[in-house]
């Protein structure tokens, strides 16, 4: 999947920033994409971005438009049907990362395939994949893993990638999860994809490069995550990373969705992720800690950043409030880059 | 899904052993259950049972025609539609572990659904599972796990059951894969599932039993095979394993399919699938190594079991020349069973 550009991105009815999160990732990460928001009545949040009926969309170029609003379950809400089919007949795709697919809109699908326009459900893999070789591949890689699910992995592999890009390095964000595709305009949910072939899929992801090209993996899940360790395993394996950054939010009281288990140390954590690693690439090796201190007071986040970066020996970072910089340094001080 | 039995073995043409090494298994563990076999033109192996028609079959009470050869690519011969189709109109079920689809036999899925039969492709998960929860079970598990694919996981559990019934102990062989699926009329071929329920799907194999019961688990792939192990974890981590046993083929120059990585040592294959057991149960151990010594003299199989004994402190059995008695007797001395 190629998703066209740019994007009209639809929110619905959303209430707050949570039910908007995939499209407020687009337009965060990809301004230069978004060219506005399509609210309904009863939205009371905003991207930031100008409102614009999905006609005035369509004549300002919009190609694909994105339904970046969370519902309840995943599901489509009858009141987006409307706005929906007006988006395809006025020429743009469809593309959408929720549970529930695009086809399952009464006549939708027969009206895109009518009118030649794609309707892209990002979670769902649109090709088979090999099993994973094994073999290495040229060119260089860096995968985000992390203690836990839903603690910055996607959010610190596109922060690398625009600091890589800023100092003009060659460097592509490789998405693997439904808001990371949209960002990318392409990638592998790989948590959707047939066991058999998360790391096969996820070698497909990022190929053979130039010897001086990163491609920055989004990780998925953790090793240390009783539901989710085996897609972290595969990915792991099928990344064959020459660097890792180990996410981490500390106020957790457990994994999520885990109550009865709280998160793993962050050196044990590193460790295991690199033993992992090493097995598809010997030369694997940590390169940070990226710590999402949103939750706790500045000075103790300070305090923390620093605390462990010492006990630790790497640069610690939190991806807003620090940025990645000290990562990157730190990869051209080992002769990485 | 699960199987009705008895069956009746269907090898087709197959020239060799390994061509039917599926029904072979189904023959070896489950002769009570195999009533006879059915061989087309040009079949130069057989499995020891009687020769039918699949009149025969029928007349002596088959309720599932299994397809128990394999083609190349995993196909369905042109010569096999015949016989599928006469055993589904004399009231057969047909069950097949194939890569293609019994379904896409002409016109034997608009036959079977008229009369009632099942088609089962056992590769082919026939429902949806839950993330996994990482909550303990009651009951107790024992997993196989091993150096690589296709180096005696199946075997052993089912050696191992067999071990435990004798005994009078309460044990099931759960099976994960196709050939284990038909040898034991049910199961879940977990390197099929959806990536994100991998964990999910193998707590739903083994459930909550009562405090007395072993279930067996047909392990899958290796940790350290860079194609499979992230089926491998998933599996460890929805086993919750109590006991492991590590399986292994020693004269293998190296993993299958990947030539430039030689299988990893014993110690370090144990120690990093308890280690990983242990995220769901802190209580697993490894209880003892099954070796497949077929291809070594008899004299150095002899010197390597014990010498493996020795080194590892544990029993090593090989389940065909040995049996797995003393790895019963050795879980009995740590008070497991």
């Amino acid at each position: 999947m190629e998703l066209k550009r740019p994007y009209l991105l639809f929110i619905g009815a959303a209430r707050d920033d949570l039910a908007a999160k995939t499209a407020y990732g687009v337009a965060y990460w990809r301004p230069e994409w978004s060219i506005g928001q399509v609210r309904l009545d009863g939205c009371t949040t905003t991207l930031g971005l100008p409102d614009m009926s999905v006609e005035e969309g369509a004549a300002k170029g919009a190609k694909t438009m994105v339904i970046g609003v969370a519902n309840r379950g995943g599901a489509i809400a009858d009141s987006w049907h409307a706005p929906m089919r007006k988006a395809v007949e006025l020429g743009m795709d469809l593309a959408s990362g929720l549970h529930n697919s695009l086809t399952e809109v009464p006549g939708l699908g027969d009206l895109a395939k009518g009118l030649g326009r794609q309707l892209v459900d990002v979670r769902i893999p649109d090709r088979d994949f090999a099993v994973g070789s094994g073999v290495k591949r040229t060119g260089k890689r860096l995968l985000t893993v992390g203690t836990d699910v839903s603690c910055g992995k996607m959010f610190t592999a596109l922060a690398i990638e625009r600091e890589m890009q800023r100092r003009g390095l060659k460097a592509d964000f490789r998405a693997t999860g439904q808001t990371g595709i949209l960002i990318a305009g392409s990638g592998v949910s790989v948590d959707a994809v047939i066991a058999d072939f998360i790391s096969g899929a996820t070698e497909w992801l990022a190929p053979d490069n130039t010897p001086d090209h990163w491609d920055l993996v989004e990780g998925q899940g953790s090793l240390f995550h009783p539901s989710y360790a085996g897609v972290t395993l595969g990915l792991v394996h099928g990344a064959q990373p020459d660097a890792l950054v180990v996410c981490h939010e500390p106020t957790r009281p457990h994994k999520r969705g885990i109550p009865h288990q709280p998160l793993p140390d962050l050196k044990d954590c590193m460790e295991l992720h690199v033993q992992a690693a090493k097995l598809t690439n010997p030369a694997a090796r940590c390169v940070g800690f990226s710590i999402n201190t949103s939750r706790m007071p500045a000075a103790d986040a300070d305090a923390y950043l620093k605390a462990t970066a010492s006990r630790l020996g790497l640069p610690c970072v939190d991806s807003v409030k620090t940025g990645v910089a000290p990562i990157v340094d730190h990869m051209g001080t080992l002769g990485l880059l």
